[in-house]
């Protein structure tokens, strides 16, 4: 019986370089694309051969559906003009991460299936503890520990089944239906979505609002907490936030963390966005509270210069976490495991597989060590600023929300409709793309910068195709 | 405010090639490696710093360590003598495949951010329906649809949710502590997991058993339904499995199917490790029921030549699934969405992000076309039947199981000692890695055939290498 015609290593190199080359020269054109794809519904299917091919195919017929099909219908997330969401930046590092990891296709599922997948993780979980200023509790050699997950919306949904198991086994006769989740009426969505996942009742998650500045009241919490506990529930867990999606509003963590201490809750903390900043000294304030935290993650693929996926989470006690997810069949048994010397981080996630994820965060952090990570986050938050200074002194412009680092709200004073025609002008040049939100029930603008094509140019020539959008009212 | 030191198209260029010539020079040394690490725990990590680096560092250290730190302490998946768990391929063409991906940095969550990554999606998700000849429901034309997840646990606790939103919704007043979700007892771990992560109380999860094979009984089934019924429970969603990880165990599916719809139960069925065998139309019979059942999935990334992570998953009635995992925050409206003309692929899975992983599916179709699929299969069926055979001849061997594809489960009449020295011989030999299950109470060996680079003498070899480790007990 013959092999199937598998692309030797000499061929994956002829093609690897024009792959490469192709990517290469991405970068170097995504300037000339509209940022913004301009395909309507089905565009890029039409373009597509309704069947698989039957035979081979030559690997030049790719690149050319490359660059007709697929890149039309790209919404350039690299692009300099990128100030939609959040920047999720595929930088060479990363990318040469992800290739070693793909080339080399071992699995991390367990320390025995590949060692140094999860030895490797486990000492860059470490250092971005070291870089970040995190608590120490959070490191390996002690109670706690890190691992890659692919998102936060994994990660939320990972401390809310150990802070289910946690409550189910403190409070002696309660069911899943008694316990309550407590977030902000501004925490992500996937917060709410994880909880739901994890078998929450839509009516047993509280959305606590109240406070200035689009943060999570602890007052309000407490009165939620006690109201709760009044009608016989059990609290369980709060997910706080360190920078929302929407706003970056920061919610008071500490004084959260005390009372679901003194409440016997568990408390996660999504620093999605906003925790890459902590690699500064200067902005370590997005780390307040996070001492007696239980669970806290951020995105390394977010704003840390590290393409998708790379969360980085912790937890305090992580036999709180595994004990909720562990599950050995027979066939995963081995002696490594047996003798509870290892980490088998398919203990810390949802999957069972893993890829070798910490190679590009490796990468990253050894290209641009951390002087050059700060250069990165610095550079965001000092661009971001001088944008927020011009809404400022614009006479028809105004902050919407306390703008701390590389997220800025702002909104016409004309309302909603001006404001939706500013947006619309804007992704319509093809130079800019940026995404809204609502604050107040008010429409708002969100520019947020991080992508590492952008320099400060781009940061100004979006606030004057903005003025001049806002003067054609 | 200076940028960071970014790295520029010009050097990734440079240490593109160099990373390349790095991966393909491990592919073509692989057989030097011992494919089972030697390393012991903590080996890796005294290899590493214990801090990250404050300033950038030159990547020649990088090639240096991978060479000397990480290798060593990998468990080689890709070599020859690899039969252990399941084949998980890192092929040229997924390779690329990923560095587009990685390259390119677009972020999939919703049809309007980067509408490409949804498009060809659908359609590579439509042309492997075609090439395994599953049933048209799952096409994207209807009602149903295909969507990549990362695992096969993730496909299932997406079914789950749904299943037990559906079931909630339809059965006015229960609760999720009257469901009930039936598996069978050699299902894979991850259905009992994502089960639990999803809710279910561990004593709602019923383990049917029962038939020969290893299969599930229907008629076991149909009890416990009853007796669940009877208690006042509501049966939720029956997990089924096409080809189990431990022995290749086939399910009823047809007839589990047929229940399920009685009793208005979900039904899922798990195809992780077999279903890349419906491209040979002649190994269809790994389809056999799934024209009536609710959701399916396998992996790609197991026998299909893609590397991890790709989950293909389909589900019958894709409006189930979103009505399950749809959350909309205000930040993430937008027009397309709210015309409801497209795929959001965020609503269809656990995270909001997703990479661009349909990219090295569709490289993979397109390298292979499916004749070459088909000679993957087919050589990796024919070299385990072989080995199946030599067992079958040998006096002192039996298999254990029934061996219709590419794994084969035996064991020595000696007893569970001899069989686990056998194992320890092989694998410390540095040529082989193989895994074990338990079958009946007796440990038994597993030869799992796929891997790229393996070919019929590797399989010969192995066998030789049992053969003698046999003779010296």
């Amino acid at each position: 019986m013959p092999a199937a015609p598998h692309m030797t290593p000499e061929e994956l190199r002829l093609w690897g370089e024009r792959f490469l080359e192709w990517v290469a020269g991405y970068h170097e054109r995504i300037e000339s694309y509209p940022v913004l794809s301009r395909v309507r519904p089905g565009e890029v299917a039409a373009g597509l051969p309704q069947s698989p091919p039957a035979e081979p195919e030559g690997f030049d017929t790719v690149l050319e559906d490359l660059d007709q099909v697929v890149v039309p219908g790209l919404t350039h997330w690299q692009a300099p003009g990128f100030f939609a969401f959040f920047p999720t930046p595929a930088t060479g590092p990363a990318i040469l991460g992800d290739l070693l990891s793909s080339g080399l296709g071992v699995q991390g599922m367990l320390w025995a299936s590949s060692p140094a997948c999860t030895e490797l993780e486990t000492r860059v979980m470490d250092w971005l503890v070291e870089l970040c200023g995190l608590p120490r509790r959070f490191r390996s050699e002690g109670a706690g520990g890190g691992v890659i997950q692919d998102s936060a919306s994994s990660s939320a949904l990972c401390a809310l089944v150990a802070a289910r198991e946690r409550a189910l086994a403190a409070a002696g006769g309660a069911s899943l239906a008694d316990l309550v989740i407590y977030t902000s009426e501004h925490a992500h969505s996937s917060i709410y979505k994880s909880a739901r996942i994890a078998g929450f009742g839509a009516d047993r998650i509280r959305f606590v609002g109240g406070a200035a500045a689009y943060a999570m009241s602890v007052e309000a919490l407490a009165d939620a907490v006690g109201a709760d506990r009044a009608a016989g529930l059990v609290p369980c867990a709060v997910v706080a936030t360190a920078g929302t999606t929407s706003s970056l509003a920061f919610d008071p963590v500490a004084r959260l963390a005390a009372l679901a201490r003194d409440e016997g809750m568990w408390i996660h903390v999504d620093g999605a966005l906003a925790g890459a900043a902590a690699v500064c000294p200067e902005f370590r304030f997005v780390n307040r509270g996070l001492g007696a935290v239980d669970s806290y993650c951020f995105n390394p693929h977010k704003w840390l210069l590290t393409n998708l996926d790379c969360t980085a989470m912790w937890v305090a006690d992580r036999k709180a976490l595994t004990d909720a997810l562990s599950v050995t069949p027979e066939y995963l048994r081995n002696p490594a495991t047996e003798q509870g010397t290892v980490i088998d981080y398919r203990d810390w996630q949802v999957p069972l597989g893993r890829r070798f994820r910490s190679l590009k965060l490796w990468l990253v952090l050894r290209w641009y060590g951390a002087t050059g990570l700060q250069a990165h986050i610095r550079s965001g938050v000092s661009w971001a600023q001088r944008f927020a200074g011009w809404v400022s002194e614009h006479p028809d412009f105004d902050l919407a929300a306390p703008a701390p680092l590389n997220l800025v709200c702002f909104r016409h004073r004309a309302g909603d409709e001006a404001n939706r025609r500013i947006l619309a002008e804007l992704n319509d040049s093809g130079s800019f793309y940026l995404t809204h939100t609502v604050l107040d029930g008010h429409y708002t603008l969100r520019l947020s910068v991080g992508t590492v094509a952008t320099r400060a140019h781009h940061v100004e020539a979006a606030w004057e195709a903005i003025a001049e959008a806002a003067a054609k009212l």
